[in-house]
């Protein structure tokens, strides 16, 4: 990964320029399709200037995104503990993220996505490759059934987060985190762990 | 209820300016303080007027929100099976009404409350007045925690029509029905009887 170090690097028009050419990737052709290469020649620049501002190809959706975490440090922390009560530190790492100030861009991202259908593909997609996958051998579950698991876990917290941060219906709103978590990680920890039916 | 026979009655104009006066004093006063007479007063109609074209404040309100169902009518079916298996009755109505072309009307709302904070108030004022009033007194709970087990059924009632009608994430999107109710109902069903963290 490219350290940040407070100022972004590159000209601004540049960098917006392969910011957009990626977004366009990996929406039309799906993050696996689309290349680094492709998107250097759309946006009319070195793929190495690329690889110079954004890092990898992860590193670049995530840009592109705007995601507010990287799914590449806080999916493995989140897994660390094992699967007991794995449930529980997802809801609170995810309350954690949404109730600093990297919240506002999760917000700005759930807007986008239901005004959106562009980004609604967009989150699809890194839902799918930037999330999932980093889950995927990591829990002691059938594979086959990650994708559903992952995605009924997406259901209840994009659910916590529109009631909590964009709606704010009470008492949801304004709870404390660690009611939060006690009321919502067995949920998760069903949906992730639990029998599912077939 | 007014019987709705296929034409809606009255002058559009008049309509309209009826419900963006109700949509204003709910949201402003919330629907307790809110009058016909004073909504009417801002729609310089008769009260008599908006009592014939929507029938009662509730109606009234259903009307201002196009809200895909009527709580008053589906409330009460959803709890007339008992508090047993009301997880997966609650589960099976709500993705039946999201499923069915009135579904529509729910993308719309939900878009809305998104990004508009008249009406995420609205929906706010709605949730808390026309469905979980409705459930007070029929659930054998204590009535101090039904706001905050209505808000975490919220939760995943509105993450699960995020999911699987707007962001369209698999396989929740093309999901059977009786394979979510499975899923999520037993969710439901410990948010609205089971314990709750105090």
């Amino acid at each position: 990964m490219t350290r940040r170090t407070g100022r972004r690097p590159g000209n601004p028009d540049t960098r917006e320029a392969i910011l957009d050419a990626a977004r366009t990737a990996f929406a039309e052709r799906g993050f696996d399709a689309a290349s680094i290469r492709g998107i250097a020649g759309t946006a009319e620049v070195d793929p190495a200037l690329v690889h110079h501002y954004f890092g990898s190809k992860d590193q670049l959706f995530l840009a592109a995104m705007n995601f507010p975490v990287d799914p590449g440090e806080v999916v493995p922390k989140v897994l660390a503990g094992g699967q007991d009560h794995i449930g529980e530190r997802l809801v609170r790492t995810f309350v954690g993220v949404w109730d600093s100030p990297a919240g506002a861009a999760g917000i700005a991202l759930i807007r986008s996505a239901v005004s959106n259908e562009w980004t609604a593909k967009l989150l699809r997609e890194f839902i799918t490759t930037q999330v999932l996958r980093r889950v995927l051998d990591q829990l002691d579950v059938d594979p086959a059934q990650l994708p559903l698991r992952g995605s009924l876990v997406a259901t209840q917290l994009i659910g916590l987060a529109m009631m909590r941060y964009v709606i704010r219906l009470e008492p949801v709103a304004s709870a404390d985190p660690e009611m939060l978590i006690a009321a919502v990680g067995p949920t998760l920890q069903r949906y992730l762990t639990g029998p599912l039916p077939t």
